[in-house]
């Protein structure tokens, strides 16, 4: 049977990235968005779980509540460190 | 352009288990491999990049130079933990 390696830190940070994106002053596009979240992962600790192919991390909503304060603290601090300086262009006007 | 989120850490451990596994002392099956890099992984800071989808991270051979040291160490101390308590069903065996 394969098996399957993940951070599932990274499921915690983009649950929290949803909920509280409509109250961040930030852009909300693509690139920023996923420069919070490296931002954020690189300021918390990873949390990687193997499991069998296909099979969800079966203490994923224990995972989520524990970590999700730390989560929205990281990225509001990501939020204004990817605000200062964003990496999308400017094009779009 | 579609992006990409990424831990190179990832890549930093992979490849230096692949040096070090023979020297091991351990059990060189998927599972075990796979638990040896997810414990070295949560003792190892994340190294997340955005990049756009398809490309390399460009300092890909600049992190495995810095962090390869650590990588062993924190995968010689996994191959200790997985040894002592191996998850591999033992029909093989």
């Amino acid at each position: 049977m394969a098996h399957a390696m993940r951070n599932y830190m990274e499921d915690v940070v983009e649950h929290t990235l949803k909920l509280i994106l409509p109250d961040l002053d930030v852009c909300k596009c693509e690139i920023c968005q996923m420069d919070m979240m490296a931002y954020a992962l690189n300021h918390l600790p990873p949390k990687y779980v193997v499991t069998p192919e296909g099979e969800l991390y079966s203490k994923l909503a224990e995972l989520v509540q524990q970590s999700e304060v730390d989560a929205e603290v990281a990225l509001i601090e990501a939020a204004k460190v990817v605000s200062k300086n964003p990496r999308h262009n400017r094009k779009k006007g």
